[in-house]
């Protein structure tokens, strides 16, 4: 038999993908500034400093702009006061750039918004791609009790901002528990650009 | 509560992509000269004419750079003689344009082939990502009873060029059944680029 070349062994399973170039996680205390409830937030960080909030699995091929950064997004489940555990949030840095997610497990919002402030978002639920249109800031929040866990594909020359939400005062909208549920609430701290 | 705007309602299901802005399908007619035993395909041409060989689902936003294709392709399980299913294949008329599939289900293979004649493969089966590099030729082939689903995203820019296979004579190798596996067969039509 034909021996071929073996392609890249890109595995995603419950535990992350294997064969990933790279893996970064975000802690509690690199959520700092995040959420508005800071009392709520500090009673946390007394006790849970180092728990893991969200970690990232990622394929990266290379730089060069036809390339594809592919990997996984994993978000636990959690609330600060009424707010549910987020992602950081960016943009990217070349803003024509367009990004997908595609929800393997979890309920969440991928929750979105213009450089002038129209809010958008797309609830994700396994089977659901969130499309990331051009220059929208974007972050995943889960709204469930599971992890909230996407595949994710963007060009690789993308980059990213994640410093054009804190120059804003955060997002336009905040999302916050109601009831079993959840609604957008206006984050008072915001500031147009 | 703030009623934001939705973004698009992209839904995987097992019977294809809802909110998809286009749909192709692949009757065994249009696969006329991809297999080798025409004896086989001829026979099957004069009942199956019309079955439907594969479909793709896509969600196509724009055709600017940075934006992404993204879609569902289902590719139908059997065989032409030895030789399984398979989708036509194509390379990326922007040859440094990469593209990921992402097995939802079914057990396959991503057969690809550099220009200068090497074959790599990736077997793909639930959760496997096949990763296809920059100028490679890549077809789908279906070595399961199943269907072959894969979640495909790939630059908006990149375009295809299908014709690369047929000036060479199809592709290197051909997947043909071994017993209850498979193994690569040389394509004896095949003309060095």
């Amino acid at each position: 038999m034909t021996t071929p070349q073996q392609g890249p062994a890109l595995v995603v399973t419950p535990e992350g993908m294997t064969g990933r170039t790279g893996r970064y996680e975000k802690k509690l205390a690199d959520l700092t500034g995040l959420f508005t409830d800071t009392e709520a937030f500090d009673a946390r960080l007394a006790t849970e400093s180092d728990r893991v909030i969200y970690h990232v699995d990622e394929f990266r091929p290379s730089g060069d702009a036809g390339d594809l950064i592919t990997g996984i997004s994993t978000l636990s489940p959690g609330r600060v006061g009424t707010e549910f555990h987020m992602t950081r949030g960016h943009i990217h840095a070349q803003q024509d750039r367009t990004e997908i997610y595609h929800c393997l497990s979890g309920h969440g919002l991928m929750l979105m918004e213009t450089l002038d402030g129209a809010t958008v978002v797309t609830e994700m639920r396994p089977g659901v791609v969130a499309y990331v249109p051009p220059a929208h800031i974007h972050r995943s929040v889960n709204l469930g009790d599971t992890d909230l866990v996407t595949l994710f594909c963007y060009p690789a020359d993308a980059g990213q901002d994640y410093d054009i939400i804190a120059r804003s005062g955060g997002m336009r909208h905040r999302v916050v528990a109601d009831g079993d549920g959840w609604r957008l609430e206006e984050n008072g701290s915001y500031v147009p650009r």
